[in-house]
């Protein structure tokens, strides 16, 4: 239930404001069948920058840098990712990513490789996102049902909203590597630790 | 307002249900006044170890290694560092850590240093967590008012419940080093970026 669907339905009512807000809360702890709406779409089916990844549930931040890959890194950043709390529930309860579910990898570059704590590698700035969304419907024909994003443009400006990248690109790699349905939960402990005991 | 109080204002009443939920959300919302409840003690004062702190604010996993440290790295560990949802909700609107602010960090060692995206650094198993509390009545002969907690006994296990280190062992490094008040910002894009404009 999202919050136009929360307005709707206690408007007018002599309890609405109280109804509203019980309802917002029914929203925040809404199960697997509610995951599918972290994810909205533009008219033309892009998939919208999500607003508030940042309180989302953080799963793990691996980082691949430039000097541990011969100045060649894919990816030279950290990469801090997230999870939509519904479908973390989902997970945490299920054990499995429930349709609907929404990765954010939100990249950071290297900022400095000494601290007080010692050296080692420490986030700078922020660079980039993007995000894979799991939905058997809108992405039947993709491996998995998931689909990738990056919400930087050809220009290095951040887009509002991004279409779905090539199989190729993103998807082929997920799925021959990733530990758990196209997700890398072999670096994430907060997903390992969340998975229920068989 | 703590749930407790939510509960004890709404009982009885005709929208009790309705009226705890949005008392719920309202305490959810709660400002930097209602911060200190995301710390919690013992009748002996110890701060008991946080319950939910995985779905609070990551705000940056610095990491340290080993083979980075001549193999005496002082933490040998990805850090995966957390703020109290209230605390961060004030820091966004003031740019300062109210009193009550509580600041997680977990451990986690370096689980692999290769995977499809590269050669790096990716976070293994969780081994421990510490925590920082800024108090001003509680901890008002600390500097900065800022004490540390170790959740991790001398048998290596977990503690239910912590002590205070003694100054030395943590508030002095963190006052000398800190990027702002005792806390490292200078590695927490998150905090930089919800640091509001002068």
């Amino acid at each position: 239930m999202d919050k136009q669907r929360c307005a709707a339905r206690f408007t007018g009512k002599a309890w609405g404001v109280a109804g509203f807000l019980a309802c917002t809360v029914a929203m925040a702890l809404a199960g697997p069948a509610e995951a599918a709406r972290a994810a909205k779409y533009t008219g033309k089916g892009e998939l919208r920058m999500p607003g508030d990844y940042r309180q989302w549930v953080f799963v793990g931040a691996p980082v691949t840098p430039h000097d541990m890959n011969n100045g060649k890194a894919a990816f030279p950043e950290f990469h801090h990712v997230y999870i939509d709390p519904a479908s973390f529930a989902a997970y945490r309860k299920t054990g499995k990513f429930p349709n609907g579910t929404v990765i954010v990898k939100e990249l950071a570059n290297v900022g400095a490789k000494s601290s007080a704590s010692g050296n080692g590698y420490f986030a700078g700035e922020f660079i980039g996102v993007v995000a894979t969304v799991k939905d058997a419907k809108r992405f039947a024909k993709e491996p998995g049902n998931w689909a990738y994003f990056s919400f930087t443009g050809a220009d290095g400006k951040a887009l509002a909203s991004a279409k779905a990248h090539a199989t190729a690109d993103c998807n082929v790699c997920h799925q021959q590597n990733a530990g758990e349905d196209w997700v890398f939960t072999q670096h994430y402990p907060v997903l390992r630790a969340a998975k229920p005991a068989k």
